[in-house]
């Protein structure tokens, strides 16, 4: 890949790149307030996130929405608020009308009462499709920056 | 809310939404190059300042300028300097012109000689009005992560 | 300066300003990801990278590419990802078609199988200018937060 792409300037791209902004930002908030079906809608119904943290990918909306019923759950039990920050996004075409969207997340979590803290910082890799006049999450890839393979 | 509604992607919006970006690196960079006064005007004459932290809302410039000159002089006699992080914005269009800002917050503060923390994560909802070729603030209700009912 | 050139909305610099973040994107994963000879190719060839970190400032694109290869082998010899954030940004207009930009760096690190931590905070101001399509840094000034002059 020449520098020329790496670093590219295309103004075609200017468009999208604050529609996928506000996109993230409406779905992190979703998760973050503990909407995880609403959330999940924000995937394609055969969608897949997968993640290094993972055992294995989760395939399709009813189980992405399953996992993160299931964490939100968690988090509002032990009274943690969750902030999902993505920011850093490179957008670049992908197949048909396709997006490839490469970002850095870090998860904020602050305890009632307590102090926020950075739990995990990633890279985020998403493959963004349209539909109904909004974007959708066809495919998710996490990968954590602390489970890495060793030196 | 529609899931349309929640995540939509509005090209209409695209132009204000890099305008409020921009606005919001200006005037938290004024408050925390300590330019108290200055950072005051960003808000309407009339502007309501109120937080979750706050026994009661700051109401007017004057007091959201005589507020944020007592913090800023602390500050600065501790040696502390603070850095405001919005982000994850979401951007919608309110009555008339105004525009309807979701947005995150870090506060990231560093001592002299010291290291990074983050001191809270809120939520930031504004409503923007549009004045004399600027964006002012003309309400903006902050509540910190730390602080929340009970379980 | 006045408030309103302070916190200007001017539309014509709507367009680069998203462009700028995917530049930023592009550049700070270069150097993340280890690549030190791409990332120096986003300074142009008379370059300059200057800290208040650093001794003295680094010229010119060679001297750049050396420094960055010595910081990122350090890092990886030390199983430590790091992540560069930068946001809030300001975009103004320079000399010709040259863009200043201010904004806050955030460098989040993480050791292999341990916690994120913010290792820095600061003030980027650089000066940008567009050859062969991309966007190039001519001139990086950092200021770290933790180090200023004292009381």
């Amino acid at each position: 890949m020449s520098i020329a792409e790496t670093v590219s300037t295309d103004p075609t791209l200017a468009g999208p790149y604050q529609l996928v902004q506000q996109f993230y930002a409406r779905q992190m908030r979703l998760l973050d307030d503990g909407r995880a079906e609403e959330w999940a809608e924000t995937f394609t119904s055969d969608g897949v996130f997968n993640a290094n943290a993972f055992p294995q990918p989760v395939v399709g909306r009813a189980a992405i929405a399953a996992a993160a019923r299931a964490a939100v759950d968690d988090y509002a039990r032990r009274g943690i608020q969750r902030r999902h920050w993505l920011g850093m996004l490179s957008v670049r075409p992908g197949d048909g009308e396709e997006l490839l969207v490469g970002s850095y997340a870090l998860v904020v979590e602050t305890p009632r009462g307590g102090t926020p803290e950075i739990r995990s910082s990633s890279i985020c890799d998403d493959v963004l499709v349209h539909e109904y006049g909004t974007w959708r999450v066809k495919d998710r890839q996490i990968r954590r920056d602390d489970i890495r393979p060793g030196a």
